[in-house]
């Protein structure tokens, strides 16, 4: 890829409020009825005649954010553009239809027919949500599809959102994703203790159990907050939009990988009333540019990501580390609570986690003899 | 994913003429030019009217053969449905239209207007095909994605194609293959003194390299020769399709991951013309469909994998091991050879080298601080 595109940060800026909101989504209570209605008729609602329909996608990124926001574009372009228009599909960047974290309602309701985001912003909704986009710990990209697809995970996913109203498809993938940046060096557990991080989600549990503190800020106060001492570390993406940001300005000691998101997962989340109205053809032309959403951006994610690594390292002077290993351990002993606490919410909890943690168990047996074990081995 | 689906072997001995033939595909000249012609018009033939095409997609693997064969059948159904029949997809199984081996000609002639496939069969057309589905040494599903959609690999491609009036997407993947079958132990590098191995492709050159010799044995004469002693060991593809092949009934000894074929990638190769003649929208479905079927496909591959693995250790005492570590050094050093060697064979292929090494080598810079990094530490 060009590498003025990879590298290019017009868009990050603005994007700050928008993603680092994550885990800061309104606690609004679990509706847990299957009766959501379509008030607005979305199935239609604002089509111009049957046959000829404009669907409202709406997204938790920015307008072209490396990445997310190009890939929920490249989904939205494709659709209009395999259906002739008859499924022509509106893209909006966060806060531009509804604000960024109320995408969940604004699908129910039918103000929009389809969001582009992450799942785990949904975890005041139901807390298994981040089983769908990442969780500590938890699957890779390359097992998490396995596991949606051919595991088990789009059945039992299909369920949690039935209950909704709602219906999702895998749409995106940003690959393993980087510890953060630390101001000073992590060499053993004891330097976890007292230090302010900025974290989101369950890795925030994960971070305050190992004796830390999680502090969540809207990326724009980042940087600031690194600089001035009102946090002592900060993890964001990957090398391609951590590069964007510019935190190698402040400090080179960049940590990786991380234990919080191996593999965080977009989804097309669809209001199910409308995804049940549309014909076949509409349905597979939704369902492939999803999936073809999904392992492109992966792609992306990775390229950009080798090419970015290597300028931070090379022009920047980074010092990129692994955490030690017992550091890491214990990172994943206190993963495994988290995680393993949210199936005590319910039955279909409880499902969600059985049959992630069983495919988990054999991917574990099996990784040694596959693409991990190739990979250690050829360096 | 239901079991039986999984460990059906019912397709299998069938599927052996066409799948073993890799590497014995006719040695035709290379028909350098890009004037190939459209003989029987294939954007239009066997077209009922104009706006509703009917096309051939021609294939190497037996009907319904788990993962390639199920992965085409996805393809080609997805297209028909998608496009409302307007361009309708009827899949011919290997040797039901032309010989298996001969899609490549199939396409070019207008035979048929589609192949689902592995590149490196094409190798006696061009030495660089098997970049564009696996080389000993090379690179995993996720990082050959990365390679092709956003690392130059896809124009690269559509320049070595255009020379046969052809043009590719990637329509799969089977991700990281097994080593093999063997009837001792692998202890050192010695073992592979006059070893007779059924093993076809680059991989077999770099085999003979190690002193053993590499037959190349159509599948359905493999578990005979096994048992007879005419080879010693036979790779094939991984847990999934091996488990049905029975090999546990005659060794024990199952070495992975193979150096070979570290994620063999399927292609959907088309007539360019064909191709070129399509409306966007039905350009669109296809890339698509090829993508999704890009991305499922593995997905299968992985979840089907880990469960065999566990059948053949836990049901078959199956002793699963990797080579030792010096083994598989000297195999890479081979490999890097035979790789490094198709550079030589014109600007294109040196170009095409260059890329592809200059890829790998920043993914394995990257590679400790994500997902192999992750894997390593998470287990």
């Amino acid at each position: 890829m060009d590498r003025r595109t990879f590298l290019s940060g017009a868009a990050v800026v603005s994007a700050s409020v928008a993603l680092a909101a994550c885990g800061e989504g309104e606690d609004q209570e679990n509706q847990q009825t299957a009766e959501t209605g379509t008030p607005d008729n979305p199935a239609e609602a604002p089509s111009v005649s049957r046959g000829m329909r404009e669907w409202r996608l709406v997204t938790t990124w920015p307008k072209n954010f490396p990445g997310l926001g190009t890939g929920a574009q490249r989904l939205a372009d494709h659709i209009t553009t395999a259906s002739e228009g008859r499924l022509t599909v509106k893209l909006y960047a966060a806060g531009e239809l509804v604000p960024p974290f109320e995408n969940f309602d604004a699908v129910r309701e039918g103000k929009a027919q389809m969001s582009h985001a992450a799942a785990y912003y949904w975890i005041n909704k139901h807390r298994s949500t981040p089983f769908y986009a990442a969780v500590p710990g938890g699957l890779v990209a390359q097992e998490h599809n396995a596991w949606v697809y051919h595991g088990g995970g789009q059945e039992l996913w299909d369920e949690l959102y039935a209950e909704f109203g709602l219906k999702a498809f895998l749409a995106g993938n940003s690959g393993t994703q980087m510890g953060g940046w630390f101001q000073k060096e992590i060499n053993s557990i004891e330097d976890f203790q007292g230090l302010k991080m900025r974290i989101p989600g369950l890795g925030a549990e994960v971070i305050n159990r190992l004796g830390a503190t999680a502090v969540n800020l809207p990326g724009g106060e980042i940087m600031p907050a690194l600089q001035s001492g009102v946090i002592d570390a900060t993890e964001w993406v990957g090398p391609w939009n951590d590069l964007a940001f510019g935190f190698y300005k402040i400090t080179k000691n960049y940590y990786g990988p991380g234990f919080h998101e191996p593999g965080t997962a977009s989804e097309l989340l669809l209001n199910k009333a409308a995804w049940d109205g549309l014909e076949p053809d509409l349905q597979a032309i939704v369902e492939d540019a999803a999936a073809a959403t999904n392992v492109r951006m992966l792609a992306e994610f990775t390229a950009a990501n080798n090419e970015s690594q290597r300028v931070l390292v090379e022009e920047h002077g980074v010092e990129l580390r692994p955490f030690p290993k017992d550091v890491f351990d214990e990172m994943l002993v206190h993963s495994d609570d988290v995680v393993r606490a949210t199936a005590e919410e319910g039955d279909l909890a409880r499902r969600i986690f059985e049959s992630w943690e069983r495919f988990r168990s054999e991917a574990r047996a099996r990784n040694p003899y596959a693409e991990q074990g190739y990979l250690q081995l050829r360096g």
